[in-house]
């Protein structure tokens, strides 16, 4: 991607693909202009295409739209800066790895732990009532919650065996499942209990300065605990 | 992909990803033994890995796993040999519309239509019933046929727009869309219903080479329609 493009990011801050987005493209040196949005009711400040875009929605001066964490992730891959190390690795072995992972993260965990805690945590107090604001279901909360050290107990077994998930150098399925991990933090319900080596996985992912403006983040009317921007936690 | 590799895929006959993965196999001309799987009893003969793979998984003869239906399309990709065409596009604009078009159909439609008919009408019978067989949720059935005419009428106006779903050429987007349609035909859950275009764009997709084999399958205790194996329907 050309540094003299102008870049917008069309995001919403509590969305993990759109936090996934945002760090690659602090690691890719791609300077963007983030414009955040409440998908469910700023759809008319989206470019306009059929079927309607999917955040995050990535767009340049010249027209060029990119929509979808598909689709926007692999083209910063694509377009990277020559010289900067990919995220998904070098040889076609490793990318297969690598996005096996990522695709879990962004499936199963997304699924079953992350997205409901996004929704009863937070999108229920966010979203009108004709599109499922309201009470919390606190039944189905304290179910992914209870799936949780499951999917830690694979970060510890994966970062033990490799130094980080996807193998020795940061890949994106770092990224991906440090920014679903965000997303619970955020909402106050991430616990490391007994795994001590993915605490240490996820401290270390944090603390790289790409993550610093994720950790800036304020949603209206839904706070972070203070442990959310600690970085030794 | 090196022609002496010898190729396997695991997939499952009704699953519109392992469909699609055929599809993009058979335009790359890779040449691969399929192997059919039950996901929910035959854990046991895929690779081991940590996460557990998800179908499609494709594994070579030199050991090399490539699992999970992101992972195996864009490793076939990058692998495909020179000179045949992408089916992503040329372009990072044009590539990055058909993910985004791929996604689309991987994940909403999917959710909405092609899964639930799937479960409803075919995995029901077969799971064990710990694992959620039993008797069809009619209701869900019916709400998901109801939406399908909204993504008929997308077909329509995409394909009507550009000639075929992502564009002028043919792309993994035709291929996604064609691949979660041909579930419902098999299922008998496919109605046109003044959708001409759509009708038009699905024949000329399945009438290509590659879907014969798809045509072809069978599962044994749920039999497709006569309209199924038919090309000029």
């Amino acid at each position: 991607m050309s540094e003299t493009e102008q870049v917008t990011l069309f995001h919403f801050p509590l969305d993990p693909f759109c936090r996934r987005v945002r760090l690659m493209l602090a690691e890719y040196q791609v300077a963007c202009t983030p414009e955040e949005v409440r998908p469910w009711r700023d759809a008319a400040r989206l470019p306009a295409l059929t079927p309607p875009p999917e955040l995050p929605v990535l767009t340049q001066a010249d027209g060029m739209v990119v929509a979808g964490m598909q689709a926007v992730s692999e083209y910063l891959e694509e377009t990277r800066e020559r010289g900067i190390p990919s995220l998904l690795g070098e040889t076609p072995a490793q990318r297969a790895e690598v996005r096996r992972l990522t695709a879990f993260f962004d499936g199963r965990f997304h699924m079953e732990v992350s997205g409901v805690v996004l929704m009863e945590k937070a999108l229920r107090r966010l979203l009108p009532r004709e599109m499922g604001g309201g009470a919390p279901d606190t039944t189905r909360l304290r179910q992914a919650l209870a799936r949780l050290p499951d999917y830690l107990g694979l970060i510890e077994r994966l970062s033990a065996a490799r130094g980080l998930i996807g193998g020795e150098h940061l890949s994106l399925a770092d990224l991906a499942a440090a920014a679903h991990l965000s997303v619970l933090e955020y909402l106050d319900a991430l616990r490391f209990d007994g795994f001590e080596a993915a605490k240490i996985w996820y401290q270390r992912i944090k603390s790289r300065p790409t993550f610093r403006p994720l950790l800036a983040d304020r949603v209206a009317g839904i706070l972070p605990p203070a442990v959310y921007t600690e970085l030794d936690f």
